[in-house]
């Protein structure tokens, strides 16, 4: 998975103390599930020490990049932009084309807002896209967008550098130690 | 959709105050990927109120209930349970197989824990399910199950009751009033 064009979830919108679990989950879903890096605002420090302490533990490679302006991030991408959004265009019709711009070597940076999102993000990017035109969860809405984008394989994903490493189980837990699994 | 036999997503482990939001988006993501009910705890009674309200202005039907013991649920529960987990299975191994059981008629609890689940809800459960067997976040577990269970048919549902009604837009954000288009 790592000879693809990268994938960079960005964070739009924080609100500390209110949004600070769900600014984490949004990180570690975009590390789970595929994506290279995530970009957060200063203002989300505290999710960005968590993400990085359970790349630590976990394994990566995984980036958290932290910048004062999340919105300058989107400005400056050159590449494809996928802002998700319950107002825009249902997953299951762009998602393959998110893909093939993806397969043709452009990197996606995936916009995630919290509550408002300025109109320029609409503008800017490639694709709105909606996991339903319903409110529901931009956790939700990441989680099936790289789902779709990495069409499973992302589930497959060897990790490297992780002291950790949780052993599939059919009933109960299972994690062994992985430091002298290192390659 | 609504011709399967029922999907139920049960929360367990809630923590007032910290988990609020959690729960809240676990109710929203069943209620937009699917699912026919949500089952919380008492406790959780501001993200009961919210997932009831969404679903008066966006359509249903779907179902939010309120038990003193959740767990009591899940045990009293006769047909099929999946537990998500990240120590359990890879979603991609055993998804077929609850998809498989659901499509002959089974209906399906999905139970979705918050930080410690009990050792009895791994043994109660038919599937252990790991969405990855990495640290991320229950939403984003649930909505990649639900996806896979419904074959992305979910995404397509049509909701009834609504008052109001996104129309999907290539750029910006457009809500129509829905009530004059009742069945």
């Amino acid at each position: 998975m790592r000879e693809d064009p990268a994938v960079v979830v960005v964070r739009l919108g924080h609100r500390p103390g209110r949004d600070d679990r769900m600014t984490t989950h949004v990180g570690l879903t975009a590390r789970a599930l595929g994506a290279d890096r995530v970009v957060f605002g200063t203002d989300a420090s505290s999710a960005a020490e968590t993400v990085r302490d359970i790349t630590d533990r976990f394994g990566g490679p995984f980036e958290v990049s932290v910048t004062d302006s999340p919105m300058r991030a989107v400005r400056e991408w050159d590449d494809r932009i996928a802002h998700l959004t319950m107002y825009g265009q249902p997953v299951q019709r762009v998602a393959e084309e998110v893909r093939g711009a993806h397969a043709d070597g452009s990197p996606l940076l995936v916009a995630v807002g919290a509550e408002k999102v300025p109109f320029e993000v609409y503008d800017r990017a490639d694709w709105n896209v909606a996991v339903t035109n319903q409110p529901h969860s931009e956790v939700a809405s990441l989680a099936v967008l790289l789902d779709r984008l990495f069409e499973g394989r992302e589930l497959d994903r060897e990790w490297r550098g992780a002291d950790r490493r949780v052993v599939p189980q059919e009933t109960g837990k299972r994690v062994e130690d992985a430091t002298d699994r290192e390659e």
